[in-house]
């Protein structure tokens, strides 16, 4: 089933305590691409300036990607994020954002593509998320991402659009920060009131948690022994998640729970390196072997 | 089969964000007791002072504890712990020690639990933790718990305890210090190399890492909506674990796999109240059914 996402294409420049990238392939639609090339062809709408390379987009044509929804904009640059994690790493300092071709953007899904079964919201203005779901024909799967400062600044929009998505991905802080609540279990609930059949608690190296109407359900992260860049972890994992689904056409809890453990492993392969470097090196097979080591890792 | 633990009964002070209780029973070895003693009965030893409650000596008896391994110290008072959580309570701060009778004891097995089959060691110094386990005979299994202070102070006993136990359970904190590695995976790998079959790295709230020869395994906490007071979580998952060991007298990886899943239950348990009050509130049915309601929510 045909898969979109709308979200960012970008340069990240990043540094951890595990090394340094200068102006690499980042964004939250590439991160999600990437992941979700594992299980089925995509759509991508998003926008980049006339320095992005041809090579890459090429590249995501041989993932499987319709590119035929991105802008190239001849007289811009390329959104570049520049970041850097400390200590833990389990949150990014933005050091620097140069909007570039974003700043005056506003998503539009081309008519080819508003056929389309499943759709990844990545972090946007809620009313650009609003719009691209309408925009779409029928019932498809909707799953949204969100941020802190949607949260704090659009606070009737992003209510708005917890009524019309089946699912949202968010973090502990934008979970705290949307419900007032510190416990993460109520916080869920509360969400979940708010409308979304499911909410998916991305807790980083410490799993995820699934919240809906058959109750609460926990997954851990896959045990790393290397993370050199957490950068693009919650959208790849969006990613395998959305591939898996599209890829068999359900929607069913069985199936997201399912899409989980697949969303798992694709952010465990998204963090062992900077950008988007390890989904070159993890092939399908190996995917399929990860998958098949992190289900033996939690069944208990 | 027969199961011993050796560990501190005392009084706690606690103050949480959720509210404060005054000299209420806590201690590692109570709540172990407390959460292996759904599964089967228990020998204890340790001590307390004059000022310890005659009623809890019993309500210890009923649970199924022989008690005749606890020192009852006429002249002296009970160990008394006075700590606060504060924030996301992932760890208390000690606010005041009174040693009292512990200052001087040092744990000694009477000959009539010599013959124990399973074994506990809660925290202490790790020459008791060696002594105690010299004293028992045959091949008990053994699992011990330790903390920063002797992982600083008394590296090498340490080392020679980790050479005579067959399993370590301990906190991330605790596993960086005693490894210098930041990357959870790498230091329970690091320990099970200085001698345990298996290590057991506590997360909180974010469950537990099971590292042993086989692999890494992980398992996340049962999702809770009501955490009031984390004190003693870590002993009751102990106690669950080595409870259900006990009662099976088994001691593959399966069994402990299937053992980990219960000390997650009992640790769920020990925090949604002050001191031991869940444990008297919970039967051992409602155990039961929490421990299917968390079967289901970790299978995917």
């Amino acid at each position: 089933m045909s898969l979109l996402v709308v979200g960012s294409v970008a340069f990240d420049t990043i540094e951890t305590p595990f090394g340094k990238a200068e102006r690499v392939l980042g964004g939250s639609a590439t991160f999600f691409l990437f992941a979700a090339s594992y299980f089925t062809p995509q759509r991508l709408v998003g926008i980049v300036g006339a320095d992005f390379p041809r090579e890459t987009l090429q590249e995501l044509q041989e993932r499987g990607v319709d590119i035929s929804g991105l802008t190239i904009d001849p007289a811009g640059k390329t959104f570049h994020w520049t970041g850097r994690y400390a200590g833990d790493m389990n949150a990014a300092e933005t050091l620097g954002v140069s909007l570039n071709v974003l700043g005056t953007y506003k998503a539009s899904v081309p008519e080819s593509f508003r056929d389309s079964s499943y759709v990844f919201l990545a972090n946007d203005h809620p009313r650009t998320q609003l719009d691209v779901l309408a925009s779409v024909r029928g019932n498809p799967f909707s799953v949204a991402d969100t941020r802190d400062f949607w949260i704090a600044e659009e606070p009737r929009l992003l209510g708005e659009l917890l009524q019309r998505i089946d699912g949202l991905v968010l973090n502990e802080h934008e979970a705290r920060l949307l419900t007032g609540e510190h416990n993460l279990v109520k916080a869920g609930g509360v969400i979940l009131k708010r409308g979304p059949e499911f909410v998916i608690l991305k807790k980083g190296e410490h799993g995820a948690l699934l919240f809906c109407g058959e109750g609460t359900f926990a997954v851990p992260a896959f045990p790393l022994e290397t993370v050199r860049d957490p950068t693009g972890a919650g959208d790849a994992f969006a990613g395998g998640l959305m591939g898996y689904l599209a890829s068999t056409g359900k929607r069913s809890l069985e199936a997201i729970r399912r899409g989980i453990t697949y969303g798992t492993v694709t952010a465990s392969v998204a963090v062992e390196d900077f950008s988007v470097e390890p989904f070159r090196r993890v092939g399908k097979q190996a995917l399929a072997e990860r998958h098949d080591a992190f289900l033996r890792a939690i069944r208990f």
